[in-house]
């Protein structure tokens, strides 16, 4: 069994450089202009990024002439002026993405508002569902054509910011345009009241920046183009986009070291001291100006730092009235704690299943079908979400007493205090559900925190039931959508369940809920999304309160183990569900005894190092392979190839050397002989090295060929193989 | 220039795999016992441990057998259990540690104290001093004793954790009776009064822990040897040291996501996603069981975690009468700091070049000489130290006012108050120089920190080059002492100083001086260990304050820039005294052109996979190398020996394999001609793979070898060579 996953898995990967027999169709010869279409790219089109430094003779020679032009030196300096300006340009995107979501969001609330006030008098409650229908659906509508124009701009972003950290080339995942779709949609879909957050498109926002920023080009606005070409390797856009994701993450929650972290964990398959210091850099420099700008909006007074972050947990305070009993945790809490992580995994799973089943679905029955399909799912959704939403506010919700005037209290309670939501109360009273529901998630998530009065068991368990399922059925409608925030709402519910349910049945009286609701969103999405160290440290960032480490350490922890007794974390579902060959960490123990033999499945395409033109250009139009091995032939009826030179390779005429090999290798294909085993050192192939489509095509450009015979043109590869 | 440096540097590491021609002496076969002695070692001495894995077909035997008995999950759990007990260790050896000295602080500073208060009548301060020295100097000879009996057991131990985790094997550093050495000499020279710390030294006990709690056995406790045996390769005591070095650094300062990052700053060059939890893991597990009882013996209430680290830097508050005028710092104060910061790194830099003089001197002229010599070196900094101290509180202290009656206001600030030193000054004002000299530095940082009454400019100007130069004197001293919390005080000193400056120079009114001490502290620490991104981290810990992230990270920035202008951080100053080839990051960019026979200075010994077992033991016995590589000989009138196997090799009769080789290469040794190119893929000799000196006397200890005939036997390698 696990060794058949193994195989798929790697199989996948070898695919991309075996030769595929099937595929005789002609491919261009820089495969990028391929993606233009929509289509759902299927696996045949993944290719790495070429991360690998090439160290040949060619760009040593480079090298020394470039360096002698521009001291390593400036390019350090331009490094760090690019990282900060990216840091810096995240944090506005982010900023731009928080003030615009606050407008829409109030726009709509307050209308709605004054309808339900002005119609719990009249009685004409259908018409305010109509109203907020009709702001609901028209920001849907934007947020999904958006996603349709640009398909990758769909979902959160993050599974394809791991893939891009690991290798892995996306079509279109890095543009402009993405950018634009991406930054766009999520004010719409956010603010139209669905069940997603924007995060996780604020992170990939700022992998973009990352990774578009430093070339001073774009693919999608041809007309930005520069002189200027540093930084154009795929190794050192790699590094500018962990940067981005970094500040991105950075931004989002005021968590700088979460976001290294971030970077480190999901995406980078590297680690360098110099690098994370670098990405450290372009977190901080996201997080402060962001600060730096939110403050000054805020309070008017510029130059001042006290807003930390997009996402703020507010102050975690005991505030009881016996003065020593009330501590945040006790030992005793983190027993509980420990039952509630197991839960919260249970849950993510049942989460992550319930979705990879909902995603395939789509992806046989909806994506296929006519982009329409996609955007009416996508008005379904937020049509069935606000009218639950409505619904069970108005007749589900109970009336609570607030418990303290905000005048008295600090200033994060008073702030929760006055965000409830008094539909259909008396004074004084607030609407408990309508509380969770009608206001902006973070809000919700910080009445749950924080909020003194209690919220009812009833209330708190439908609340849970109805976001679950419906958050389940958005993540995967084409609209952008973060996870994280739904994730934490609902786990903040299922937590201040839990510690209701211990107070009133139980008895367990030290109970402090605040810490029980963030335990309780740890649990539930460290149980969807199995991040373990980032999410600890960003969790503990938000919160700002370094003692709350241990209880989320151990939760999260007990959550990834549950969870992963029943399936993956949900980025990992969603990576597998686009077959997308990711390589983990670690290969399966398994891999140990394996040879690469046992899961190749076809064979592959090879070069030599004189190769006549006309079969390279035959070569690159019928593979569609981003990198070749070149080998020499030691066996006589090959040698003359490789071993002396074109003028003796008459006997070879029409038939090239790519064929002459594969011939020869055909007359001992029996069952599962394999060429690769010819590669070997003690068969007569013998490996040389690698050489890239991109670098044969430059070759081929610059007519870097010599004259054969008066017909044959050939082109010596031997220099540009790596040293 | 530069080549030349890295030509050095690489050369004593390929000295490790070359044979030196000049050494003819006779080692033992397992060349660990050599170093039983207490030479100081040099650096022939050093070899490398095997963090790579072995992939050859016993192993993989080998381990099929052990996963039938031993299931992956048995040992994933038992490596998370050893984890555990890790960090419980190490934040018990910590808590032990800290309330040690603190009791023998406690007795000294109260005896000495009494007597103070009575001179200062009586007029017999001689005497106090007298006290003072008698308490200091026996303390300090007890840790001087401790170290001369362990040497590696000095100094901080930072930089020999460094060179472990870097793959280099550093003689008795992980033994027990070093960690008894260490955590036992630390007591007696913190409370002794040397301007040392207690967190290197805790830091050092964690990795010690690591390394031996998994192998359940002690080289210096024979005793201790369970048959017990999972854990004990090189790879898997690396993963446990750097688990135990984050516990070390989460304990001494309350910051697990700091001691996580230290460990792969500092250390690792390797970088693994499932290291990195077990690592935070530990670290929590450290942070938290410290807390747990040190909350407990605190407050008698068993079951809270409020004391969140040895070292807690006390919450900063504003507390300015005009409530909305007051902020930590703004973004005037940035500029200000970058000053700061790059002053910090030149003064660090004065700091390293002084002390790297100092140990130079040391190394030539007082360690060759009897133990005595450190005795006495070890008393005279104690003396010194005292009464400069002592003379310096006494004559040049200022009296100030204490500015609020400890009462009103909150807990932080009156635990503050309560620490001050009132020698000589009436009520209601203390002695500013005695409150600094006179209380445990992490007292005097607090005061540093949040002390709202002043200290003169002139006391902390004669604090701050006092402390700097006896610190920079005591730093190499044979005790063990830390290096953070001297430098964060020293730092500390330094930027209370400007803060002052700015006030009463140039009037700039909104400065708070606790942020201006702490980013002093930070700019002189980073600009003496020049460590990033985990100092930065471990600061925002320890002062439990995201929104220091941004002032601390740039002022280490501009600290490690302008520090490494002048000279490298003192950890590495200190490794390379001891010219320890240790193997940075990124090798220099001149080394991209070089080819590895550039650096080799002598040539290889080699074995070829049939050897005979004479010539390898003669081989063992006359080399110090801990790998050979293997190779096979593909020239004719040696290729008997390795291609037809040991029955044609009559010819060769008494010259054995290993000579054959050297003999037929001296005939092309012309000049620069060197058998590291024999090895390459075109000429005659070919390289199989490596074997470890390990291995071999493995096979040789179990008579794995076959009569060739009557008189010589073989044995054959090829089947332990890497797959």
């Amino acid at each position: 069994m696990a060794t058949d996953s193994i195989r798929k898995c790697w199989r996948r990967l070898f695919s991309c450089l075996s030769f595929n027999r099937n595929s005789n169709e002609t491919v261009p010869l820089l495969r990028s202009s391929q993606h233009g279409g929509h289509n759902v790219v299927s696996n045949k089109d993944y290719e790495s990024l070429d991360y690998d430094r090439c160290w040949n003779k060619p760009y040593l020679d480079y090298r020394e002439r470039y360096e002698k032009q521009h001291s390593d030196r400036k390019l350090e300096i331009l490094q760090w002026i690019m990282t900060f300006a990216i840091g810096f340009l995240t944090g506005m995107v982010a900023l731009y993405i928080d003030l615009i979501v606050k407008l829409l969001s109030d726009w709509k609330f307050g209308t709605v508002d004054k309808s339900i006030l002005q119609c719990s008098k009249d009685g004409c409650l259908v018409i305010s569902l109509l109203y907020l229908l009709l702001f609901n659906v028209a920001f849907v509508i934007v947020a999904a054509c958006l996603t349709i124009y640009e398909p990758v701009a769909g979902g959160s972003g993050i599974p394809e910011i791991k893939c891009y950290l690991n290798g892995i080339k996306i079509p279109r995942i890095a543009r402009l345009q993405t950018l634009v779709a991406k930054s766009v949609g999520v004010l719409f879909s956010v603010a139209g009241g669905l069940f997603v957050g924007k995060e996780g498109p604020m992170i990939h926002s700022g992998a973009i920046i990352g990774s578009g920023l430093p070339q001073l080009q774009s693919i999608t606005l041809k007309k930005i183009n520069s002189k200027y070409s540093y930084f154009r390797t795929d190794r050192d856009k790699r590094d500018f986009v962990s940067g981005g994701a970094a500040a991105g993450v950075a931004a989002a929650f005021g968590a700088p070291i979460g976001g290294v972290l971030f970077s480190l964990e999901e995406g980078s398959s590297f680690w360098n001291q110099k690098l994370t210091w670098r990405t450290f850099f372009c977190s901080m420099a996201a997080t402060f100006s962001l600060n730096f700008f939110l403050s000054g909006i805020d309070s008017n007074s510029w130059g001042y730092f006290y807003l930390p972050g997009l996402i703020d947990f507010g102050t975690f305070e005991c505030q009881s009235e016996k003065t020593t009993g009330c501590h945040l945790w006790s030992a005793v809490d983190l027993f509980i704690f420990v039952i509630m992580g197991f839960i919260g995994g249970c849950l993510g799973a049942i989460f992550n299943t319930l979705n990879k089943s909902l995603s395939l679905h789509r992806m046989i029955n909806v994506n296929p079908k006519h982009k329409i399909f996609r955007l009416l799912e996508a008005i379904l959704v937020a049509m069935v979400t606000t009218t639950i939403a409505f619904v069970s506010a108005m007749t589900l919700g109970q009336c609570r007493k607030i418990p303290l005037k905000p005048s008295i209290i600090n200033s994060t309670r008073s702030s929760v205090e006055l965000t409830v939501r008094d539909y259909f109360c008396e004074d004084g009273y607030y609407n408990d559900m309508a509380t969770l529901f009608f206001n902006p998630q973070e809000i919700a998530i910080k009445q749950l925190f924080h909020q003194a009065g209690t919220f009812s068991m009833p209330s708190l368990a439908i609340f849970f039931i109805l976001f679950f399922f419906l958050a389940c059925w958005t993540y995967g409608v084409s609209v952008p959508s973060g996870l994280f925030v739904p994730s934490l709402l609902c786990g903040a519910a299922y937590g201040r369940f839990v510690a209701l349910f211990l107070e009133q049945v139980f008895g367990y009286k030290t109970v402090y809920s605040g810490t029980y609701a963030l335990v309780g969103a740890a649990a539930f999405l460290g149980g969807v999304v199995r991040m373990t160290i980032s999410l600890t440290v960003i969790l503990i960032e938000s919160t700002n309160e370094i003692s709350y480490g241990l209880p989320i350490m151990l939760v999260l922890m007990v959550a990834k183990w549950s969870g992963d007794l029943f399936n993956e974390g949900l980025y990992d579902i969603h990576i597998n569900l686009k077959s997308v060959p990711l390589l983990e960490w670690d290969p399966p123990t398994e891999a140990a005894r394996m040879k690469a033999k046992a899961i190749m499945d076809s064979r592959l395409k090879v070069v030599f190092p004189q190769t006549r033109v006309a079969s390279l250009i035959r070569l690159l139009k019928t593979t569609a392979h981003n990198v070749f091995p070149v080998v020499t032939a030691a066996r006589d009826d090959c040698s003359a190839v490789t071993l002396v030179g074109p003028s003796q390779e008459a006997d070879l005429q029409e038939q090239d050397d790519v064929e002459c090999f594969v011939n020869q290798n055909n007359s001992n294909q029996d069952g599962d002989g394999n060429p690769i085993e010819l590669l070997q050192r003690n068969l007569p192939m013998k490996f040389e090295g690698m050489i890239l489509r991109s670098q044969l095509v430059t070759l081929l450009k610059n007519h870097a060929w010599y004259k054969e015979n008066v017909e044959v043109c050939s082109i010596s590869i031997r220099p540009f193989l790596k040293l």
